[in-house]
């Protein structure tokens, strides 16, 4: 087919997104189109800095399945409205016409759903038809419409197999030693990932013992008291935090400590945080964990069902382009929890855009400090099989460095103002 | 044969000393010894809390060989000496007298191979004859007479992974967002657990691109510098420090800052602290991350070569404890780099104990930030390979928890008094 796709990554990058740009690329090899990667997201677009993928092996491309991280590199930048910067939407369909550029897959968020959308809509008005599609991919999991997002069922699973681990470590060492492990976890606005961590454990005694949600305001007596009872009754405990619990006020728990009591705020992090008022209050020894960027990258780990979710939307992403539909983003559809079973459909963009997904309140306990049955039936598909990178003679999964080759530049340099 | 094995896990545990807890029961039962297990290590002896292995399937005891913490407990709590405490030892060898234990394998590091020896000593003369054999196990790898130690090659190796992953989402986000991200990692007497980090990279350019060593000074200045220069070079700079890391007067830099500029120093953590410091001098954005327990408990990416080890010394614990030979530990003699070989040797539990194995001057690079080619040619093989746990329906691998059916008592109650 005539013309080229572009692809961009987009906002924070993931175990998997990389699977989604092997399947796109794999797709339109497959139908004989060029694609173009923007470099660091779309500010390489608006910058006219393009990667040539066709310089790539096959191998190469294909390596990018089981490779974390963003491999033409992503970027946090929101296009602001068109009647803000309509000069931000002209550059960027001038570097399309220049690249002749027929199809845009967008792989981000919220955000970049957004985006997409609103390209969906500019390029005929500005002469340039380009059929846009949004490619679903975050760690948050709180796009609408899709059924769970690309990227958080990995997340998912290093939180579930981190927490089922370090707590066999903190019992075996409960009689002399640490009685309480607490454990950060990403997710500033909704306890999706907090959640997940709750697949570690099947019963009351098992770990996690205690979650905190940033969708339920932190009690300090209720917490100390349920910490306490729980080292008394099973020897130990351990707590996952969410990064965005907050207070009854509403303010993020890591802003709101003193300078005495709880540290300086500037150097964040709840975990620490909550490890010291449980040692000023309870006298309990702890640990602390927070694993920040690893349980994002952990590819080592990641979910089979979701690299195969990151797979199927880059390549339905592709074949809708292809096929001329423009704003819309492939989804995951869930057909069935026992046996799991999903499939892939197109929703409007617009439908995506600027909702966010929270984490229903069917999900959490009564008691705000675990999940329910409702959740695990969602949650636990997204979290099984795994499909292990190859392992190298230096004891490192084979992740692959693309050459990303740059495409010569056809128009004047354009310094982005935001 | 006639009597039975005590096993007793001591320290802090690993992700494989499971495993040697696998080889001592599946070794003992093919010469038909019953093995009996202290409950949370020498404490447990000591309370005559004793644990029936015989009670547990063969599916179970297999299972332990891929199951991280310590199966049957362990504590931290070292034996004083014969002099200071000749009743604690008095008391061990009434308990092993009263379950007619012949044999007492101590699986643990520095402390447990001294403990061990002193016990070998004092059984003969307290008329209860008793074969002591050490069984190695330490993350610190600071071990004499060993090549090294099981559990550093499966902590290793997870650092190594955990840099290398981390460091391809931060190249991504490094155009607009995170440029500088420190991970902190344990030993705080020796930088083994630094210097494996530094296999996830083999160039200059790649993470990490400073390894921040307990065996070097803190050069605030000069490590600024590098900061820099390395963000401008590369574009980001991934910082691995060690939580030993001192200043130039010697003294842990997590516990000599202020609370002004460092925070509150009992919320511990070396890493926030640099990213502060990073953040206040060079204006860069930073994340940190600190995985704790999980990097020592993470047997789903535990080294190959460090199961077998680890197996291989529960094996031959138990064999020259049969055969009689007291006070020795089973350690690992390496044969050959490439390949890698090594076989198992008995060494006197005298030379082990209260020893200190540090890094080798020769394994730092000169500059004091990195590795060498030395370093690279030791540790490489101890993170080669992988033996990945079964995985169930959940996600989760499959850990096994024993039924830890307790032996009857038969002495009166003891209380340590420390």
């Amino acid at each position: 087919m005539q013309g080229n796709l572009l692809y961009a990554q987009s906002g924070g990058v993931t175990a998997v997104i990389n699977a989604s740009a092997c399947a796109v690329i794999e797709t339109a090899r497959k139908h004989k189109v060029r694609v173009l990667a923007a470099r660091n997201g779309i500010i390489g677009a608006l910058r006219e800095e393009l990667i040539d993928t066709s310089k790539e092996s096959a191998s190469a491309i294909a390596a990018l399945r089981h490779t974390p991280g963003g491999a033409f590199g992503s970027c946090r930048f929101k296009l602001k409205s068109i009647e803000q910067n309509r000069a931000q939407y002209e550059r960027l369909i001038d570097v399309f016409r220049a690249h002749d550029i027929r199809w845009f897959l967008y792989n981000g968020g919220n955000d970049s759903a957004d985006t997409a959308n609103k390209i969906s809509q500019i390029g005929k008005a500005l002469g340039h038809d380009v059929t846009v599609v949004g490619v679903p991919k975050t760690v948050d999991n709180d796009l609408a419409v899709t059924d769970c997002c690309p990227g958080f069922g990995s997340v998912a699973k290093y939180t579930a197999v981190s927490v089922l681990e370090a707590s066999l470590d903190v019992a075996s060492m409960a009689e002399s030693s640490t009685k309480v492990f607490v454990m950060e976890v990403m997710g500033r606005h909704a306890g999706w990932i907090a959640a997940a961590a709750g697949l570690a454990g099947k019963s009351a005694d098992e770990a996690p013992h205690i979650i905190l949600f940033p969708e339920i305001p932190f009690d300090e007596a209720g917490f100390l008291a349920r910490v306490k009872a729980t080292v008394e009754r099973v020897g130990w405990c351990t707590v996952v935090v969410s990064e965005g619990v907050r207070n009854k006020e509403g303010r993020f728990l890591s802003e709101v400590g003193t300078r005495d009591a709880f540290g300086h705020a500037q150097l964040g992090g709840v975990a620490p945080l909550l490890a010291d008022l449980v040692k000023r209050n309870l006298g309990y020894k702890y640990h602390w964990a927070l694993p920040d960027y690893l349980q994002r990258s952990a590819r080592h780990i990641a979910s089979k069902t979701d690299v195969e979710h990151a797979y199927a939307v880059g390549k339905a992403g592709v074949e809708y382009a292809l096929a001329g539909k423009n704003a819309v983003m492939p989804v995951i559809v869930r057909t069935g929890d026992a046996p799991y079973r999903w499939k892939i459909e197109a929703a409007p963009l617009g439908k995506v855009a600027n909702h966010e997904k929270t984490l229903p309140k069917s999900f959490i306990r009564r008691d705000g400090y675990g999940i329910t049955e409702a959740a695990r039936r969602y949650l636990e598909p997204l979290i099984r099989g795994e499909e292990a990178p190859p392992s190298g003679k230096d004891g490192l999964p084979k992740y692959v460095r693309l050459k990303n080759v740059a495409v010569k530049k056809k128009l004047p340099a354009y310094a982005i103002d935001g």
